[in-house]
């Protein structure tokens, strides 16, 4: 929800949205800042600007080598993003087999091997009289610009493969050790290894590097985020959705008002709705998030037939709990109708899975 | 919440009590790690230590200075807690008058300027030869212990009356201003100094002390939490309870069971709930994270008579919204029950009130 709100689209690779993440302005500010505090005339800090694009470049580049290869699994990836401190590609589902995952991770600081590789060429070729590295500039210009970049390159490619789940050299852990011991056991350990390198990041950025500091965060919150998501979907596909069914709820039809949701909201706990239309079929769902979004530029007597998300998804009683959650993540809605011959008994939403996992979980402490 | 969970009470003064939080051990830690780095021995590490412990009680004493002060105003304080980046008395509200914000937050840093003074005539009367301030030394040292705390006292006053909100500097600031022009707007413009003052903050940080980009973070975040929920107020203070009822509500009574209040959160939306005894009169609230609480260590054939928190209060419909929140909040309760006629015709939760918030706010934009 966030990252679309603050995010610029800078286009589309494979129907992948590209989006970057307005706190990378403040990279570029700094960047100029300190080149100019340093004394830099105006060339120098351009080239420095472009040098940290053409960087950030090849960070979509990396995120696509992990994309394009789930691609070729059947996994899609609901967009691209770049921070300051790197890129991530969200996958719609992490690969079942570990196999897969860990080609899929590989593929990202691949494309940076490559990368140095092909621009270490490049320079190469066109520095006939070879590369002077004793004598090599740290101050980007256009003699240096290719050079560096390979070297940054193979930089991120070592930087990512250090084993600090989530990062990527985390992930190849996670999958080889899942190979062995099973998804759940091989995170929470990739989860502790990632721990401990988190707080040695934290350290070691307080000696002089901030960005090592937001980096050890990520990885340290990251790390238990991810190790609890899959803890979750274990203990989901234990249970089933008939055990944690609402059974009272409230449908909306294709002609309520947005007055009308509004009061009905407004009046008792109910936050998400299954929309059905005349015949009580079940055809989309409606929020709280999108009366607000309506409200603020429709007139009050809009109708929900106008403005409700359309979903077919429909669950059974039987179905896994964590098929369902995975379900409603995949389709991006937070309730779901389910049906018992063709008719709606019940709603599921992943507030209560939660909620059931919570009581569950706390029941059997 | 979070507070309360992740630190350690130390003691209570006045009844106040005073926490650490986990995340001060990470700054022992590290002062002790650069320590041993730069070569220092045990002696010297241990008076680096005690050092910035008696760094901390100064800062306990500013916040004590900001709590007595409120309590002479009669506004008691939840909490004082320390941060690595400082520490923060959780006031149970803001006193009404300008004049008594501006007493209470002077408070603080008068205390610093105390302290710096008494330490420094200390130290004078102990070094009867004359303070050696050309050649005084960083490195703490019985001999130098009472001057670099001195310093470091007039610094912590220097330092937070820095007028970047909610920092003391910005509450001066912000209630100088709304003197002028209102509490509103005092604080939107002073949210806005904050913002500018914590992005410089940040920039300076990134130069090399990751500490001021915590501290610039806490600014930019806490200026705009802090005008937000000033707005909220003055917007809440237009509206009545009559307003945001919830009139489709569940009440619990006494022997229900941990057992049926488990099947009634996961059946429905509903999270909190109001208890009645057996005359219906309104007795306390239960929650779905104290169902989660108790389930995890007593049986689930307890009733709810057992373990709900009492609250003796009760709403009115014409009440206004702004004095329903602050009295829920002060209670510590997230529901209450709404009375007319001595009869619990609705119930109001604080999620309802924001709800009605953002859908009032958004309809009207």
């Amino acid at each position: 929800m966030k990252t679309t709100s603050s995010s610029v689209l800078l286009g589309h690779v494979q129907g992948i949205p590209i989006k970057i993440h307005w706190s990378f302005l403040l990279i570029l500010g700094y960047v100029a800042f300190i080149n100019v505090r340093a004394g830099a005339d105006t060339p120098q800090v351009i080239w420095a600007l472009v040098f940290v694009l053409a960087i950030f470049a090849c960070v979509v580049l990396h995120e696509l080598g992990h994309a394009l290869t789930a691609l070729y699994y059947g996994i899609h990836t609901r967009s691209i993003t770049l921070y300051p401190i790197g890129g991530i590609a969200a996958l719609e589902k992490i690969p079942e087999k570990p196999i897969q995952e860990l080609a899929v991770t590989l593929a990202g600081p691949l494309v940076n091997v490559v990368l140095g590789i092909l621009f270490w060429l490049l320079a190469s070729w066109l520095t006939p009289q070879g590369i002077d590295l004793e004598n090599a500039s740290l101050t980007i210009s256009p003699s240096t610009f290719l050079i560096n970049l390979a070297a940054v390159n193979l930089l991120l490619a070592v930087f990512n493969l250090i084993p600090a789940f989530p990062m990527d050299g985390g992930r190849v852990l996670r999958s080889v050790l899942a190979m062995a011991i099973g998804r759940l056991k091989a995170t929470q350990i990739a989860m502790i290894v990632g721990q401990i390198l988190a707080v040695i990041f934290i350290f070691k950025g307080f000696m002089g590097n901030p960005f090592l500091i937001l980096i050890g965060a990520f990885v340290f919150f990251g790390a238990a985020q991810e190790y609890n998501s899959v803890r979750y979907t274990s203990v989901l596909s234990l249970h089933q959705v008939r055990d944690a069914l609402m059974t009272r709820f409230t449908l909306l039809s294709l002609d309520t008002t947005l007055a009308q949701v509004r009061e009905l909201i407004l009046s008792g706990a109910e936050k998400e709705f299954v929309v059905v239309d005349h015949t009580g079929r079940p055809v989309g769902i409606f929020t709280r998030d999108l009366l607000i979004a309506h409200l603020s530029n429709q007139p009050e007597d809009t109708t929900v037939g106008q403005c409700y998300k359309p979903s077919n998804l429909t669950l059974s009683p039987d179905q896994s709990m964590e098929e369902a959650y995975r379900l409603m993540h995949e389709h991006q809605i937070p309730i779901a109708p389910v049906l018992e011959n063709n008719t709606i008994t019940a709603v599921i939403n992943t507030e209560n899975i939660m909620e059931y996992l919570m009581l569950t979980e706390g029941g059997e402490e």
